[in-house]
């Protein structure tokens, strides 16, 4: 790979550079790059928005991330929050900043995975801002979409006796980075060391490419079911549970023997002597959709491919507990990942 | 000032109590921070979206820019840009990374500025991201925009015998920043030192407070004057200028003895024996609006309290050239601020 100085380029050229392959993909988008604000028109449906912030050393870690993947997530994690209002992904805007140690080379690779995410859930790149930062790199994106304003699906609509439901698996995640995280200790200092993942791929590939659950969507569509409410899970189970336990002022019970988990995350926590329910509740950054549905859509929900029921919703004063195996109660504690404590 | 460490209230905690203050202004906003996405609605009217990022020890240096003042710049920096557009700002996102030398006393004070800016412009804050950074403060705000379709003004409808108009007056943002650097160097290991701004405080402000400049988009409609071309001057008028002759595909002239120069500007240049014409054009952050309209609309330009006619567009042939006072032309290049040059 050759090496060009950013400088050499400009933030003017940089910008060019990275943005000339993106072709405009949507009719809503009027005017992208290259104007002081791109222009949107949704004719009637309402607009949806969304931002995240990845900091390197913080939400990730390049001596095992590769900047194809990076990218593909820093816009992966915007769209699931858009999926999970249940909207249509349709603008991002990229901010980055960059350090010295990278070069023209190394951001074209973490637009290639941008590139990547956007080309598979037609989704525009309508702006950004690109600037040298002292130390690391930093990617700011922010999502639009669109919804129809009954479609539209917020996280206090939760009532009692409804089900409650999440998409996926969970846990892998979690056990992709304490995989990773073993890897890069034992390769300390060892020049070519070899990492161990042959089997563990799933995990790996949770991690490092998760995918919003377009087709989750899709799915809730074509059955004719509307969730009373939704959210996707960034910080693990248990706080997304809450979060809706709170805005809806409802409880909930969650069974332990229906939270789905992957037999490689099964194989995992046992490798490393972790806990795997915990794992799976409070594991972070899966990326499904955890919602609920009015008790009279259970033939409904039976049917589907992508999601499955692990609980009920009940009347506020029950709290929120997880059903173990055993029949015993245990409180739900938001124990998420929290970037203040891990600083 | 009490001083109480950020884990203590956690990410959520620390979003809801610096939230809460914010009122909802806008009917447009249906839904603001507390969901995976805002949920915004301009019925039939057109989406404006931009972003800007801010990074300490790039863009600011919290040696001599209160956080107040800069929470105020980070939002007026954005809708300046929809400004630009002959738009109006009404939502903003803002994502900070914060880094263990900030506690929550400083995240408010920031906080009472993008506060004090959302009521001065009547915008909402709808959403964000918060996390934790390995060093210094980092600020990316995208602010969402309205416009009818007739009237968004962009940066390519320039015509040869155009207007070229710009607001206020420039070069002061970047003598402000001069006067504070000359400051903090003179205070430097001195402990009891007070800076010396009396009768500077006006470039302190142009540095420090900008305004996006709401009152010259108001002063246009009254008049009735649609800019064929607009943005905003934020790297300095050459590069904006470049900016709108490229991207119109046009050529321009520009009379040095028409730029407009603050009185306190020209006596600041004049101290550091610094060349104010070069200050005035390449300055930036000034955050004036460069616009231009058609020769027939001389006499509203005239009108103007806001603006002035500084030259007028050309055939793309005869280039873009400062007319300097005795009449020589001077190629106008962007010499204006690189955030990949300085770093």
């Amino acid at each position: 790979m050759s090496e060009t100085e950013i400088s050499t380029l400009g933030e003017f050229g940089l910008i060019d550079q990275l943005t000339r392959d993106f072709k405009v993909k949507n009719a809503s988008t009027l005017r992208g790059v290259g104007d002081d604000c791109a222009v949107i028109d949704y004719e009637g449906k309402k607009t949806l928005v969304t931002t995240d912030l990845l900091l390197e050393g913080i939400h990730f870690d390049l001596t095992y991330t590769p900047l194809k993947h990076l990218g593909y997530k820093a816009v992966a994690v915007n769209l699931s929050d858009v999926y999970a209002m249940n909207g249509t992904p349709r603008q991002i805007t990229v901010s980055l900043g960059i350090s010295k140690r990278f070069t023209v080379e190394h951001i074209n690779e973490l637009y290639s995975g941008i590139y990547a995410a956007c080309e598979k859930y037609g989704v525009d790149l309508v702006g950004g801002d690109t600037s040298a930062s002292v130390t690391g790199l930093l990617i700011s994106i922010t999502c639009l979409g669109e919804a129809g304003e009954q479609d539209i699906v917020y996280r206090n609509g939760a009532r009692d006796t409804d089900l409650v439901c999440v998409s996926g698996d969970l846990g892998a995640a979690y056990m992709g980075l304490q995989l990773l995280e073993r890897e890069r200790v034992a390769s300390a200092g060892q020049k070519d060391f070899q990492p161990d993942f042959a089997g563990r791929e799933y995990l790996l590939e949770r991690q490092l490419k998760p995918e919003p659950r377009a087709d989750v969507i899709a799915e809730l569509h074509k059955l004719g079911i509307h969730p009373t409410a939704m959210m996707d899970i960034s910080d693990g189970l248990s706080s997304e549970l809450l979060h809706i336990c709170k805005d809806s002022n409802v409880g909930c019970r969650v069974y332990e023997s229906r939270i789905p988990i992957d037999y490689q995350t099964a194989v995992m926590a046992e490798e490393l002597n972790m806990n795997l329910v915990t794992a799976a509740m409070n594991g972070g950054e899966d990326y499904e959709l955890l919602f609920t549905v009015p008790l009279t859509e259970h033939e409904k929900v039976e049917q589907m491919k992508t999601a499955r029921l692990i609980g009920r919703i009940t009347k506020p004063e029950l709290g929120a507990y997880l059903v173990t195996r055993d029949d015993a109660e245990m409180e739900i504690r938001a124990q998420g990942w929290n970037a203040f404590n891990n600083a």
